[in-house]
């Protein structure tokens, strides 16, 4: 944002002035400092600028947009200029950019793209068959592949030849004839081997690899336990794909973690900034939620009034609902925050469920003996009678091993079903938690002291 | 795990008949299986498999291990091994494998790495005047670097020279004889350029750079924003110290998202995997925040005895206790998850506040209106007079718009005093809201019902 505020006058009179100076400054501006800068633009503006820069790094700064910004300025660049644009884009974030935008868009761009770069459009067609958070759906196919008989100053020269236009520089693949995956050959590899070596005597036979069906977040995992910067994308019959660079593996966690937060709580996950997101956006993403969890909390309304009899016969139980509750519903949230996290990051499968269930059952009870004391000392310092003590430290055992069973078994049982285990955010288990820590206390409450009022009289 | 198991007997096999066959069959296993392997293996066939490995290999693996198994290995390998094996780490992990040992194994194996090593020895020393979680301490200093005025031809054989030692090889850093950094070439510009340039003439000289001191968290945030893999550390003065790998920065964001998950599910950051962390760890991690948030409880109980002549007089009152109080604490969990996220990733800054403030006012006000046309029909459900539907509605409207804005403040007013902003938990959030709720709610009862009871009696 600076360095736009910064630059921007500058570059405006340069593009007024002389546009050709400008491509000579560009080697030394990050294309995302000139998005930063675009940002800042009307569309009118940011169209004369794309259009006065080289195509190639206008594709680098139009990649890095916020896809509004990229549909408005379809528009104002118009379908040719802007599938000159996009042929010059890495093929991922083509087709990124082309399955955000509407389908009045998509087919004229498309038509246009085929006219210019034939190629690309292929590319676009290849790519767009895997979903979008996939390893097909992130993987580029503009990588460097040579074949196993090749010598290695061979394998040098073909790299020296794709350099300018492949992503993926640091890992050069090594695929048969038939396009099947054999190894990888890094240039760590190539820089220390004899020229005169064959690649197949030099490469890695055993390559770590990913199908295309696998979910991103279980790509960002693989990459990220074996230390990797690239990863090849191999189908069942063992051809070479595509390859993930460690770029987008970055925008993906960032993602994923955005959402997963988001959902813990309890917002349906919102993917722009939060200045960016608009008001409607906002309660759009809020109001479901907390309607849902709102007239799921009618159970404790339910739940207290059936125990009406209970409540008015000792005045003194109402006061330590919410406290007795929220024992409950804290601890529950622990619970389902730490096996939500150990399910993302692959620590917990659902298989486990039994494993889990006796940890947190033994976690439980020693919380809950712990909270207990402080329950007691509580009841005591407010004057109220010993019975009431003993119900208190009974109800905040059983609703706190309640919450951990409950808050640990939840996200299990949502990935079982096959639903994202951060569904069952904080407020949701609370919820939950507070229906049946309520029955739990008052039913206790009436078990203990029923027909003993007289006992609780108020000192 | 299902690679360990599958090639651990044969391994072992291997191991005791012809170990020097073993190195042979390592280009084709990842040092993380091995690894993998080993954490199944006991001490004694552990140390043994070490030894039988390449040192450099070995060195891959042990860096992989958990910091138990390290420093238990430590001890049956003896300090002359270890100092061995240290010396192959890549200078990051030796310094993070030194700096979780315990004082009295660090100072002997310090010294047999002085003997084994000297210039291994000095990186450590190096690296540790960084704090671990700031760039100096993630950035190795192993990396390539060239003077400006170099022929291509002569980068290219230094790059050959060294490509063996160094971890960051996808770019080339050109310094001048003080060690200032003057540009960045990489092995694309290596390649395409003609052999008889000079460097000058070919790097880029606009190198994004961060300081020693800048945080991890920030540090991953720079090199996501532009797409980076490597990230040079460049001191005040400019003098080149070291380079940070994407890989580094994909542990930091698993670092950094587990522990933000954590607080805000109020557990205290766990770092071990979810069946790694012993029982007394989860206790100690989970019971100070309990007690402190069912002590922080205690003023629910309090309020709603001060209220006691109004929950007396109205019976249903207490009935909606939980209800109402939990919408303010769900409105809370859900804006204080949007400002954290949104300090996370430095969309929100503390100067901002008013703008939030703004924001939350209105989004509280709509979503408060919105769940008071449930708790209104809840109340005519449930049969009780219209204008027990009134102080429903008036207190849902307050509690929501009150859960936003305390939710979305506490993250900025933490933050804004030092303390990171995940600490204001959910459930933090809730008890917080849950005592001013309980005020709010009998507050607007006394004041619109009291000496109504009769308008209340139950139908």
């Amino acid at each position: 944002m600076r360095l736009a505020r910064l630059i921007g006058p500058e570059l405006e009179a340069l593009l007024q002035e002389s546009p050709g100076e400008l491509a000579e400054l560009l080697d030394e501006i990050h294309p995302e400092d000139i998005a930063d800068l675009v940002g800042e633009f009307d569309d009118a503006h940011a169209s004369d600028l794309l259009k006065a820069l080289p195509t190639e790094y206008a594709a680098q700064v139009f990649e890095r947009l916020d896809t509004d910004r990229q549909e408005a300025l379809t528009a104002s660049l118009g379908f040719d200029s802007t599938a000159r644009i996009a042929a010059q884009m890495e093929p991922d974030e083509r087709v990124d950019f082309l399955s955000i935008m509407p389908p009045a868009v998509v087919a004229p761009l498309l038509e246009s793209l085929e006219k210019v770069d034939p190629e690309a459009a292929e590319e676009v067609e290849e790519l767009a068959r895997w979903p979008e958070r996939s390893a097909g759906g992130l993987m580029t196919t503009e990588f460097i592949s040579v074949g196993p008989e090749l010598r290695i100053s061979d394998a040098i020269d073909e790299l020296r030849h794709r350099a300018r236009e492949a992503e993926a520089l640091d890992i050069v693949y090594v695929v048969d004839t038939a396009r099947k995956l054999k190894g990888g050959l890094t240039l760590r590899n190539l820089l220390l081997a004899d020229p005169s070596e064959r690649v197949i005597d030099v490469m890695l036979a055993n390559v770590i690899s990913v199908p295309p069906e696998m979910g991103q977040e279980e790509v960002a995992r693989v990459l990220g336990k074996y230390d990797l910067h690239t990863m090849p994308v191999v189908s069942t019959t063992g051809e070479l794909l595509g390859v993930i660079t460690s770029d987008d593996i970055l925008d993906v966690m960032n993602e994923e973690q955005a959402e997963d937060v988001h959902k813990m709580g309890a917002v349906e996950p919102i993917r722009e900034g939060y200045f960016d997101a608009s008001f409607a956006e906002y309660i759009r993403k809020r109001a479901p939620w907390l309607a849902f969890l709102f007239v799921s909390g009618f159970f404790t309304t339910t739940a207290m009034r059936k125990y009406d009899h209970v409540l008015a016969s000792v005045a003194q139980l109402s006061f330590y609902v919410p406290l007795l509750i929220s024992a409950g519903g804290n601890s529950g949230s622990q619970s389902s925050t730490l096996v939500i996290r150990g399910l993302a990051v692959g620590d917990i499968s659902t298989r486990d469920w039994w494993r889990v269930l006796l940890r947190e059952l033994a976690q439980g009870l020693v919380l809950g003996v712990w909270l207990a004391l402080f329950g007691v000392l509580r009841v005591l310092i407010a004057g109220d009678p010993m019975k009431m003590a003993g119900l208190v430290a009974i109800t905040l055992v059983s609703n706190v091993i309640m919450g951990c069973v409950v808050g640990a078994m939840m996200p299990l049982l949502l990935r079982r079903i096959g639903v994202d285990p951060a569904t069952s955010s904080t407020p949701f288990i609370a919820t939950l938690v507070d229906v049946v820590g309520i029955v739990i206390y008052l039913g206790l409450a009436d078990l203990l002291l029923l027909g003993e009022a007289h006992v609780l009289a108020k000192p």
